[in-house]
């Protein structure tokens, strides 16, 4: 174990804690934490229950988990699409999923609070649809699950009933992401056995958890699974500066679970990979292009090029929804377009696909991805 | 320029600001930040004047600039060698040569407080002088300022006026220090010209300025003087997660001398490096082996892997005091005892030599640096 300052957070060690005001202790005395203290408030969270980071309530609104007030859980119940639209844009909901659906349910909402008659719904709701799409340019799901919201809407006869059905499609949307995750957590675990026997170490970057959807997430969804199976021996997680959503929102969820995790300061990955090797790094993406390139969590291309330097393998977990087989490559971005997704202050960036080992899919794994392997597998996409 | 969510500071953009709770904002209207103002006051320093981070009174104490409440400018008198061990090991001083100056001013006033006829100084400090070095094993400046009260404690006659000659002698160690660091200034200067004739942009990582001893420090040295002679266009600092000492102590103090600056998330540094890459990466050191492996604050050894990658230069600036001919190698290390100088909650980490472009010190520059080089570097030494 590679041994720095750290605090202790239940039974776990959280290393390197990222506060200005943090003074060093040793582990069995730790200093006090000043101005933040998320973390040692983890045990008081007694609710082992599944989280939900959006639901649809019966009397027709959006219960929204607050994730910037986590690990309390407060709730926000937005009763129309400005509710929502506001809710998203300030941080209330995030992960790649969460943001599609509660974008789904908005949609479904606005056609709900429709009083006049309406003639042509797909030109009433587009408004809402673009603002929606507008808060996270580069969340593939966010615009994937827009997408559905518009194709069902150009598909209904005008004398339908037009909310239902935007609300069925809205739950089938929730429904979806939530079984990709568990079947990406499957063949996610199948690659981790498949290239190491024993009890491995793994590391994670950013939250790609339970809130970001449903079914347990994407990186998150394997390394649960991989726990689930005793295969996983910790879990390291970097704390993902600015937003810090590694030692906020995965750490806690790790904790949650019992899963054994320490928490280590973005600067201590090239390190902790030096002396304590993990097996594989693992993410999820907001976006991949056809070629492979992973747009996801700042911070994701340097721990590729710090895995390659390190020879340890890099795994990208995520739906086909990401898959954006417009965007050629990552290079085709501006830098400028990497401003994360809604309400995150989390900024985005590019890994290259040489960088890359895997990307594990609902539809199955690609190891050492091309363009070649990757419209293979969207082909797929289409004859189901 | 990489644009990302943003923070104004003064006139410059501090990008990425670790904080939990901060929200985007686009620059010209910034979202507060919650729970870390450090940044927004640093206009409210209207004291342009040199800092001391350590320094004699008259009266026989020794002042200390509280660097944990930068950029308020307290200080903290210490009229024994307790009240200095205190201070520092509660990170009032931070740097490595402030910790030498500060420990060897602590020597000269326990020789003060000595009111009993004493027969063996050196006898008599030692506990002294072990209880300040071991507030940091790696910090060889720390270790080469003890090492020159042990030999001075040495060379006096019992009957000399042992408290004066001891005060003499951290006073030369401070003025060694300052001397030093505007050697490594001009040196560091003649390099960057030397290999770009144009304005050029440097990052920077932790905090090695005009507080670590006086001088205008090691890399920050070189970057003011790069600033002062016109070559600078901008510096990106690396926040330096968890001490934070780049966007805390580095950007500080950048700003209070007019440099144009940036401060970055860790996270940042490998995307800012491809979109928008800077002429050298610059840093300090606390300690460098035979061999030319640096051990200084951790995440460095990040940036020398991304700076390969991405083919840019890394210059290492730090005063031949830190050189430890004693030690063969990095890897000789226990990656246990890389836990930072005192006072400090920033670990320490290795950067093997194949990694660094450049070692500048005070008696001349070694560009791809080994373990001939620097012996004889060091022979040069002896001479004078």
């Amino acid at each position: 174990m590679f041994n720095s300052p750290c605090i202790m957070v239940g039974k776990y060690t959280c290393w390197l804690w990222a506060n200005a005001a943090w003074a060093c202790g040793a582990p069995a005395n730790p200093a006090p934490l000043e101005g933040d203290s998320v973390m040692l408030q983890i045990e008081a969270v007694a609710d082992k229950a599944c989280l939900q980071a959006v639901s649809w309530l019966p009397e027709g609104a959006v219960r929204l988990l607050d994730q910037r007030r986590l690990p309390e859980l407060a709730t926000q119940d937005c009763r129309d699409e400005v509710e929502v639209l506001a809710a998203m844009r300030c941080g209330v909901v995030a992960g790649a999923a969460a943001l599609g659906v509660a974008a789904a349910f908005g949609v479904a909402l606005a056609a709900r609070q429709q009083v006049t008659p309406v003639r042509d719904w797909s030109q009433e709701l587009e408004p809402v649809i673009a603002a929606f799409a507008a808060l996270g340019p580069m969340a593939a799901n966010l615009q994937w699950a827009l997408g559905i919201m518009r194709q069902t809407l150009a598909g209904i006869a005008p004398d339908a009933d037009v909310p239902g059905r935007l609300l069925q499609a809205a739950e089938a949307i929730a429904g979806a992401d939530a079984e990709a995750n568990q079947s990406m957590a499957r063949f996610g675990l199948q690659l981790l056995r498949r290239h190491h026997s024993a009890e491995q170490k793994l590391m994670l970057l950013g939250y790609s958890g339970e809130l970001s959807g449903g079914g347990g997430g994407t990186a998150m969804g394997v390394v649960q699974a991989a726990h689930r199976a005793g295969v996983l021996k910790e879990v390291l997680v970097s704390e993902a500066s600015p937003s810090r959503s590694g030692a906020r929102l995965a750490a806690w969820e790790l904790q949650r679970t019992g899963v054994p995790c320490s928490v280590i300061a973005d600067t201590a990955a090239a390190s902790s990979m030096k002396y304590d090797p993990v097996s594989w790094v693992i993410v999820g993406a907001e976006r991949i292009a056809a070629n492979g390139d992973v747009i996801t969590t700042q911070g994701t291309y340097a721990l590729a090029i710090l895995a390659m330097h390190h020879g340890l393998r890099f795994m990208v977990v995520a739906s086909t929804a990401t898959l954006d087989m417009s965007l050629s490559d990552g290079d085709a971005l501006e830098p400028e377009v990497l401003q994360g997704a809604a309400g995150s202050s989390q900024p985005l960036d590019v890994t290259p696909v040489e960088l890359i080992d895997a990307i594990v899919t609902e539809k199955g794994v690609i190891e050492r991805p091309d363009e070649g392997k990757i419209a293979k597998l969207m082909s797929i996409r289409r004859l189901h």
